[in-house]
């Protein structure tokens, strides 16, 4: 059977930054962008170009990524002229593929909360899209609040779709902004949509108030919807938007989508799925969802004699799909396979050969398994995995050991009686066969810290000048009996590479000198430093 | 029109007992097990008695109860009679009102993993449930793997279920174990069950492992099926059960199902909703989801300023139902993006009597942009938010003043020669007319100096002796020219009150102890302390 292309849309960055707490730099931003792209989606909308000085710098420039990067905006404001409307004219000057509106189409609305009549509200949405059009990037129209609208009116709603379509809109997508609709609703509507406007120009975009946010989104497939909009997790405000790291999954393993629909997703980019899914919480610092679906840590937990046995026997019994297909693993609480292949799999990409069979596989899949237990994250922290595995298969030199180190942070007047606060660091290091003493002062401890240790690392200096801590997150975890704190440092080099890497202890300074000596420590192998 | 009856069956105390990490004492069940009935289910199935002690004991004794109290057991041992199986035995000592036996009919796991003929697992259905109604309870069969086995040989599934109809079983439940069913296939399939055996008869026991689980519990009560089995907060392994937090307001809220059905629940005590899905996170200790449809903390918070305003003018426009309904409030967040309707809102909200037209309100909106535009984040730090107002609206004493701190980390090794790192602070303040000095020490900078900070504030030092930090995030950003830390502390007095609050600084040593402050002086506010 032939198969009908599916699009799928993801606004993360955009509708998912409306959620309370998330707040993206332009950084997140186009990492986030990038692994969207990876994964193989067709739309990244990545901000509200003059909303905000990030997104504004977001489309400030050509990103350079596959899917089609795209900014959102309203249509026009009403009583004025597209030329007239600084707000519209921001969103044209973006550097954008597509452009994608937000106009109303419940009558309610049009009333109450813009105060013009229908027919303006009419004019005003096809006037918006005939500009984007004009402007040579591909238009599209959310139509907010559609499935209420249309049950109050659907006259009215389908009018403000037609206009959009009839305006040259690529897509005109349907959404049910308070995310009250249910599935056979959802059905219904879209499928009396597509007698109007072709299924391959219909869009779904959906909220999660009632729990249906994937089932309303598949819903509107079955009825001849041929876009998807919704987020990595689910992220957005109140209940979040349709869960991408849900619906995708199903639409590429499951018989009854598989075989009649294809989208820009191959296999391997689905592999990348559980990654894409935990960098999202990393970048947003929350703890991942461990029962989410396909992805979560959970997802392919089975707890229990029989569950497991039966599981070993074949999966089939207990398990919908196989975790390998969406990059996740299957755990086991008797005897941890899925591991095993993890760390194999993991041990491959690095380039250490070694057969399955190696006992040292093994102590390193507990090593691994002990410290994560105690707080360590090595999904997010591959630049740590790899000194860990080196250090526990390969060998890894000592380039050089700290012996002691101090911070001081204190908060006094200063001479004009202004409050200030200074951070120094001493640093007691051998290096080259030689006890080395550095200082340094920095905006913090751990600043004070990096900048008296990499002050002086002897014949090691040339290899890290270039070395720049980008990111620096913490969390504090509350298993076992006392808190720790778990510490995670994104570098950077001059070339643009880069590197995550770990550390965890009670006391933060340390945890992020643990991190800090990975981070040097990986650089100087990656880059063949010499052993001492 | 005349409603017909929808029956809800709870199973958080038995399936959802099957979550990794999840660990019911059997007071934790007889609370929830009281919370479920208030609430008005049907059924409350609180374990698997002969399984483990907890489980024997729940079902040791009358709980009077107006749910009926379930037992849950397997069907007898292949190749045993019911007088000689042990487990079966201790399943009909239990005082329960009904017995829920679970069976398998999947023609795949009849073989693999039982082991016997198609015919012998049939005869044991029949057997068991017969048993069960003789002893005078009602019986229900969960028909395990219902769905995957109905697509591999729906004969042989439908067989199965007709053989518990027949035997006198009350419910016959159509269970989809593994979770990977879509709602299409399971209206599909429950359509065609309830052809042969009444739908008041039939029951939907489903998982969430494709995100579908509150939508398939709604397809097969669509299909014909008039009872639901799911979990509160859709507790359960893997990806959970069936959420009966969100489907429970949906059959009562939405027209669909409301005009239809009716079920045990009044809308006094759908009020009581949100209160048992938090309980029951405080009884396993674990963080609510904020976003969870219906109950979450954030499912009615607004955040953009354009939907606050029209949320003010009127809750419909972005509110599908209203929070109250569930038990649950609206909240109006503060953020970069919101406006002085937000403003006005949370001043409302804390009690500070304010014209929306007072000079000051525009200040202080101001200002809160100002700061966000630095690294605050005020939708996340209420505390700090309303001390901010207070200063500017209302007047805050100044209780006490930090001169200054002085904190040292240091790393050196200890006399038995292991690496050591210790934290120290000093602080001093004045209080009452006196400037006090403390000391403190703590597993960190942070630590300390809060242990040095809380170790004497003279006459105001009782108000604070409850006070306790009980989480910190701590995130870089780097908007503008330099990187700045952001911390959130979250704190806790003696009766379970809890506060968040916000420190921002170059320097993460001064970001928390702003946090800090912030903290203790909002608990100095709210306890009423006298200025000094």
């Amino acid at each position: 059977m032939a198969c009908e292309r599916l699009y799928l849309y993801d606004t993360t960055l955009r509708d998912g930054a409306q959620t309370s707490g998330v707040d993206f730099s332009l950084e997140d931003k186009l990492l986030i962008a990038e692994q969207l792209d990876a994964l193989g989606l067709d739309y990244v909308e990545a901000g509200y170009p003059g909303a905000n000085p990030t997104d504004t710098q977001m489309f400030g420039e050509e990103r350079g990524l596959g899917s089609k990067l795209t900014a959102f905006g309203m249509t026009k404001r009403p009583g004025r002229s597209i030329s007239n409307d600084p707000g519209f004219q921001s969103l044209l000057s973006a550097a954008a593929d597509a452009i994608c509106l937000v106009g109303k189409t419940w009558d309610f609305h049009v009333d109450v909360a813009l105060g013009i009549t229908p027919e303006e509200n009419l004019a005003g949405l096809k006037e918006s899209v005939a500009a984007v059009v004009e402007s040579g990037r591909e238009a599209l129209l959310d139509c907010e609040h559609f499935f209420d609208g249309y049950k109050a009116n659907p006259d009215y709603a389908l009018a403000c779709a037609n206009a959009a379509y009839d305006a040259g809109a690529r897509w005109v997508v349907l959404c049910d902004t308070n995310g009250g609709a249910l599935p056979e609703e959802v059905e219904a509507i879209v499928g009396d949509v597509v007698k109007h406007i072709p299924g391959d120009h219909v869009g779904i975009h959906v909220h999660n108030d009632t729990g249906n946010g994937v089932a309303n989104s598949l819903a509107a497939v079955r009825a001849g919807a041929r876009q998807i909009q919704g987020t990595l997790n689910g992220l957005g405000e109140r209940c979040g938007n349709a869960n991408l790291t849900s619906i995708i999954p199903t639409l590429l393993l499951k018989t009854d989508y598989a075989e009649r629909y294809e989208t820009g997703i191959t296999s391997d980019k689905l592999q990348t799925l559980t990654h894409a899914s935990r960098l999202l919480d990393e970048v947003l610092n929350r703890a991942p969802n461990r029962h989410a679906p396909y992805v979560g840590e959970s997802a392919f937990a089975h707890k229990g004699g029989i569950h497991v046995s039966a599981v070993q026997k074949d999966p089939r019994t207990y398990e919908h799909v196989e975790p390998e297909t969406v990059g996740n693993v299957r755990r086991l609480l008797v005897s941890d396979q899925g591991g095993r292949s993890n760390i194999m799999a993991q041990l491959d990409r690095i380039g250490i050969a070694v057969t399955k069979d190696d006992p040292r596989v093994a102590l390193l899949l507990d090593t691994v398994k002990e410290r994560e237990a105690v707080g360590y994250a090595y999904e997010a922290a591959e630049a740590s995995f790899e000194l860990l595995a080196r250090r526990m298969l390969g060998g890894v030199p000592q380039f050089f050991d700290v012996d002691s180190f101090r911070v001081v942070v204190e908060r006094r007047h200063n001479a004009r009686g202004e409050l200030v606060t200074v951070s120094e660091a001493t640093v007691k290091a051998r290096v080259d066969g030689e006890t080395v003493m550095s200082a340094g002062e920095g905006n913090g401890p751990v600043n004070a810290l990096d900048n008296a240790l990499r002050k002086d690392l002897g014949s090691y200096q040339s290899y890290i000048d270039d070395l720049e801590l980008v990111d620096y997150k913490v969390r504090i975890l509350s298993g076992g009996t006392d808190a720790v704190t778990r510490v995670l440092i994104e570098s950077r080099d001059g070339e643009g590479n880069r590197w995550f890497t770990v550390g965890v202890s009670p006391n933060i300074v340390d945890a992020s000198f643990e991190a800090l000596l990975d981070s040097i420590n990986y650089k100087l192998i990656r880059d063949g430093a010499p052993a001492p």
